[in-house]
């Protein structure tokens, strides 16, 4: 079949075979199949739809593009977390050692930050010394000797992905919900381990604004993962607000040394538990997500967690003092309150308006390959349905200069919504699904 | 607006305005937006559609992309004809000698023939010496000199649509009755006629299946030049069995000329005195298409069309003797006859079947840029309707090997249908859009 007649098929709202997937997805790695081709047909898969077959078709083609790295001869299970993206999401620094402390290993691959959403490895690089960038032979070790490791993902795995979402980025071809899907779980599946956890995040902080959409990449993903033999499941969280109260890549690893320190703000716990736990009952750590809770608890309270986050940091290259002494983390020079103009209780505190505010002062990047400020960001002093008294300050600005810090102010007084009446918290955990 | 969001726009189903299409066709022609941002979208603009008013935006963008031929100092009033393509269609080689003969002057390009479907500068080139690749002036010249001029597309006009259909043609983005309506229309218009007349043909040897894709065309096309100021209107003309009888190159200049001796297929001679009278009462020379009808047959019966024709062809380089003798026109050596096994009336002759029979021995060409035989093809002896007996030939292959006689008889023999009841004779006119 010629490239021209699979477009039709596409177009026509026709399935692919899976030969013919794998025809699209090696002709397009190997360069044979010309891009201008493949932009048509993604364009006609986004509008005509892909069905899960094909979606965990694509997905395994995508995976057989690189290398598939075998952890089972490093550990009998290994625990994985995606998220999404959100503002303010630090849960990975929270849940992975936490996991981690009570035994079940994580190696874990992540991505930069792009837009209003910030990415873990731009985080840890807010540590002195922290390496990121590691061969899959420290990856498997650092699972072996220390039980966590989180790395940026390398280029050998899952190529065609790569390749792939480039050419999405400029044909509009991004917001396909089985493209989105088989991107992540690619990815995941390239990067060996047994059980993947999903923190699939909803609401104007996240890419998929509502909770039908959430849903439907969930259970792709989750289908897809189930095809290839994963365990897998995922937490749909709320991201209307952001998570936490630290948005900036250093202030957000302040944050999670805080949480693990038992300081955390609630929120966040609850993400990182309900996630957490889901991989220690796919592991057989524990029977229950209440076991598993109540053992995540225990990793805290003990310190253990805050131990394998020091081991963690350590192990890549690391300076582990800002552990003790905060301070030592990349300080802003300039730090502006933003004061309520009246009294009342926050009823909304729009996260993509604080998550583009934040890339406008240089926590995030608008373009790829843009450097950062990991010094910079917003640390918020209220969330939703708490109450504020006229003069307090609703959220601190982190910035480079007074001019950054005066330029985002109007746009965080437009973020956050005052009433006269309380409203509740919105909850942090949707629904979980497995 | 960044190209990627106009795509994005197409994807959602919005709008674009007549400067976001300029934009795009002018970064696409220039090289300045890459075919891969172009493909996709075209595959969201053949899914989502594109108004008529943005048809007609883009059909001006393409115009606007080359050469605008201005003929008023040429003529008060040029002729052109165009028609979607169909098996045996030689109507240009009929209407246009009789309307020019009558004293409307043709200024007519044409194209060559890909698939199933014959082209007239194909055609053309079955005669000795026929010149097609005429330069700006010569076409001129060829309008006021002779009142009649066939040529073949300039590269200069449109050269917009050449490069997007060209995009198209691999990415499966053909088949959108916008696309080709502005496609059609931006030659048509660059061309610099004054009236134009389409004729569209429908069925299973059309590229428009259903009378419905081509009353949508034909509207499409007529609003688009209607919007530039043009004369125009419409043929639908039946293309389920074959125009006239013969099928191939040679075969149907020999046919056309007969015609214009008053020997023709009825059929043709209905399309063409159909078309021709849209014409003529366009230009004012008549006042209805019955007065307008009666001035072509007038110019057939008194050798005028005939007469018209030879000049063209001696004005072309070509050697007009084929006129009087038609064996010196391209004569393929082998002619074998397909015979009726039984006696009965024809229901249907399968057009396309056919078309691609003739494309099989070499009558037309498969792929871009190949060669092809002008003297082979089929000439039929029955059409729809008629009654057959047992052993009398249906259609006669001229071939130029007796494999390739042989390797098509089955095909024929399937395209042909027999009945024991006769059905009437298809309609060669369907209806006039104006």
């Amino acid at each position: 079949m010629r490239v021209v007649d699979l477009i039709a098929a596409k177009r026509d709202g026709h399935e692919h075979s899976a030969a013919e997937i794998g025809r699209l997805v090696e002709g397009f790695t190997s360069g044979e199949i010309p891009d201008y081709q493949i932009s048509a047909w993604l364009m006609a898969a986004l509008l005509k739809g892909l069905s899960a077959r094909e979606t965990a078709d694509l997905t395994r083609a995508m995976v057989a593009s690189g290398r598939h790295l075998d952890l089972s001869s490093v550990a009998p299970f290994v625990a994985d977390k995606h998220s999404t993206g959100g503002v303010g999401d630090k849960t990975t620094l929270v849940v992975t050692p936490l996991v981690a402390a009570v035994g079940v290993p994580v190696g874990k691959m992540s991505g930069r930050g792009l837009g209003f959403s910030g990415g873990t490895i731009d985080k840890l690089e807010s540590i002195s010394g922290m390496r990121t960038l590691l061969s899959v032979e420290e990856f498997t070790a650092a699972i072996s000797n220390v039980g966590l490791v989180v790395a940026a993902q390398t280029a050998d795995l899952a190529p065609a992905d790569g390749k792939l979402y480039g050419l999405r980025d400029v044909t509009a071809t991004v917001e396909s919900i089985p493209l989105i899907a088989s991107s992540i779980m690619s990815k995941k599946i390239a990067a060996g381990a047994n059980g993947v956890v999903l923190d699939v995040k909803v609401g104007r902080g996240a890419f998929m604004k509502t909770l039908k959409e959430a849903r439907e990449l969930a259970v792709a993903m989750r289908d897809i993962g189930r095809s290839v033999g994963l365990q897998i499941s995922a937490v749909l969280s709320g991201m209307d607000e952001p998570l936490g109260w630290a948005v900036g890549n250093a202030l957000e690893v302040n944050e999670a040394v805080a949480t693990l320190k038992g300081q955390g703000p609630p929120d966040l716990l609850e993400v990182a538990y309900t996630l957490g736990a889901q991989l220690l009952v796919m592991s057989g750590k524990a029977s229950t997500t209440d076991e598993a809770a109540r053992l995540l608890a225990g990793a805290l309270e003990s310190g253990a967690g805050l131990q394998k986050f020091r081991d963690f940091v350590v192990n890549q290259g690391g300076d582990p003092d800002f552990i003790d002494e905060p301070a030592l983390l990349p300080q802003a020079p300039v730090q502006v309150d933003l004061e309520a103009q009246s009294a009342g209780f926050i009823t909304s505190i729009d996260a993509e308006a604080i998550g583009r505010a934040s890339v406008e002062i240089g926590a995030g990047r608008a373009v790829k390959g843009a450097s950062i400020d990991h010094s910079v960001g917003f640390v918020l002093h209220r969330k939703i349905g708490e109450r504020v008294e006229e003069g307090e300050s609703l959220v601190t600005v982190h910035a480079a200069t007074q001019a950054d810090a005066q330029m985002v102010l109007p746009v965080l007084r437009e973020a956050f919504r005052l009433g006269a009446d309380p409203v509740p918290p919105p909850p942090a955990v949707i629904e979980v699904i497995s």
